[in-house]
């Protein structure tokens, strides 16, 4: 792996201070006298704390920050010798499950104590967020708390997570590094005739074996000269001859996410397809070359736009070409038309331009840079222009 | 893997319509005229729907369940080719990411449209249960749709997907069955002095050569004598002698989980420690014993936590004593006080006693177990009453 060195698991206390610090401005920039978190990308980004233990929707999980000093974690038993460990020092916690009372009222408390300058808390309530706990226990909580406001905090959040610190650039880029290292070796795996279960199989072990902690995303997809869809998959098929083989994948080390895709041309696809492919390519090195610091997502995306619609493009269903990546497979920005976020040193993005070059039939390429502070860093191992070929 | 085939992926018309057909009754009793759905979990339930494609949280997805017939989706493009694959007929969607409108406005119109008989709808609000939708958006939607109420449908899904068809209750016997394997093999990979992230790591690697589809839940867990928690890790830290090793996992195949742990001694362990191992076995066996039609959630623990306060258990952080699973790693029921839950055929529970035996060391023992006509079928290979050894 020339060049790029396995990072640590974890992260100092300077980092999390560092976090917490630029959250603390934009939380005072936004009015919030604190951010409520239940989500395991925000909580670990916050906290540190690691489980896979979200997997169990039984129990909610809390932390709180506050406009200064570190979160206060409100956690069920099970999770608070774990997160006592974290750099944070204030760990609540219930006997869970408790269905009655699952931490609603110990949250409340929390809440309830907290030093009020604007009287309003961010919780994740809008855009790309999902709320971690039951709808009706966290509207029964904003009732409970007079005087308190819970309002959107997802704009703070993700103006605070967009910019990666050079010690989250360091994790995206090592798993980036293996994901290439394994796609280019895919093809001494597999051969005409594979099922794609078995390819998935294949790639998935050697993705673990290279050093990644998991792979959560790896949907592997074939087709007659190209896909319909990019994000469902395997089905039960085999790699046939004329077969676009698409495999994309989200794997993680240390939490971070690559998420990059790669094509393969089983035995010989047709001309309309190399072409699209071609022109795919092209537009990839456009949007990487737009990816700088200044320009907006939409920038980004209409450098890479207008390649593929020269390339007489019927569109894709993907519905943009790239988006912030990190804790989460997708983040903010999304580079399509109408989102300006400016782009800025640290912020980590896909490039992803795709292609319906015929009906039903789409080629997506993606790759994965950080921007710099005079253009960006390719984290990826660039795709070669013609497709890898399996045989 | 002696006398448990492999079960195909995917699952015939005849399934989903079985489902359906139960989700409509317990419907038309608790006076639903739709679901509203938006987990993974859930809408996979209802219409087979299979992407790892969950862990980007950029776009919503939908499907709604109506008094009669088959379900509606309501997906963003990016998805709308494969659910198209589904059983399901009407699969709507609209050009995402859109934040200004990310489906809301097709999702209301496709309420509206329903037949009103009660004027109620259930969505995913209570128990165990989290809205995966923007909660900014959901409070919007319920405000634009007068004369019909959202209200929690968390009791009604918890009660048709508790009892499993056996057509699942095949898939989860399988998953438990390669990890078995696993599990009993491992102690021929590893040694004394190995590190926890590669003894996870060839665990990992060695269950998706078995035959599973995923391992999303593997804590991998080493500490003196004991474990203080069983839900986080692996950390950094070697196997070393005296140590026990605890592995819980949640594996999946055709996306049914196992959820099932194993202890192992490195070199020796302390008397105390063997002594409670066996306490929290012979617990296990009681707990087994207990689990048959008509019995209720709460008497299975109440039958394990005998035998392990007899043996001096000073309690323990995991708060139950097992717990439904299926397309979850967890589900309702709770195997503990208050939950008097009816198990009947079908209902796949684990055993899942545990205690501490002195302050921060823990031992906990889980098993699988399907409850039929007059007991309950063993899904896992049963653990040995001592430890296994790692040398």
């Amino acid at each position: 792996m020339t060049g790029v060195s396995r990072p640590p698991h974890g992260f100092p206390d300077s980092e999390f201070e560092a976090r917490i610090a630029r959250a603390q401005r934009i939380m005072r920039a936004s009015e919030f006298d604190a951010l409520l978190l239940t989500g395991p990308a925000n909580i670990r980004y916050a906290t540190g704390f690691e489980t896979q233990f979200w997997e169990s929707p039984t129990r909610p999980w809390f932390a709180v920050v506050p406009a200064e000093g570190k979160p206060v974690a409100v956690v069920p038993e099970i999770g608070a010798p774990e997160m006592a460990r974290t750099w944070i020092d204030d760990v609540r916690s219930w006997p869970a499950p408790r269905p009655e009372d699952d931490g609603a009222s110990l949250l409340a408390a929390t809440l309830a104590q907290l030093p009020r300058r604007f009287g309003r808390v961010g919780a994740e309530l809008g855009r790309e967020m999902a709320l971690r706990m039951p709808v009706a226990q966290f509207l029964e909580l904003r009732d409970a708390l007079p005087g308190l406001d819970i309002v959107d905090g997802a704009p703070c959040l993700w103006e605070t997570r967009r910019v990666k610190t050079p010690a989250e650039v360091e994790r995206i880029r090592f798993v980036c590094r293996i994901a290439s290292e394994a796609y280019e070796g895919l093809s001494d795996l597999i051969s005409v005739g594979e099922h794609l279960r078995e390819v998935r199989r294949k790639l998935s072990m050697d993705i673990l074996r290279r050093g990644a902690d998991a792979t959560p995303f790896l949907p592997v997809i074939a087709a007659r000269g190209g896909v319909e869809q990019i994000v469902c998959g395997p089905r039960d098929k085999t790699l046939d001859p004329g077969d676009v083989l698409f495999i994309d994948t989200g794997s993680t080390y240390d939490g971070y996410f690559c998420d990059f895709d790669r094509n393969w041309a089983v035995g010989e696809i047709g001309d309309a397809a190399r072409r699209a492919n071609a022109a795919v390519w092209d537009a990839t090195e456009a949007g990487i070359a737009a990816a700088r610091p200044g320009a907006t997502a939409r920038e980004v995306w209409l450098a890479q736009a207008k390649v593929v619609e020269d390339a007489g493009s019927l569109g894709n269903n993907v519905g943009r070409m790239g988006h912030g990546l990190g804790l989460q497979l997708t983040e903010p920005p999304s580079n399509m038309p109408g989102d300006d976020t400016v782009l800025e040193p640290g912020v980590v993005l896909t490039i992803e331009p795709g292609m319906e070059f015929a009906p039903g039939k789409m080629i997506v390429h993606e790759e994965n840079v950080a921007i710099t502070g005079d253009g960006c860093e390719l984290l990826t191992e660039r795709a070669p222009r013609e497709m890898w070929r399996i045989r």
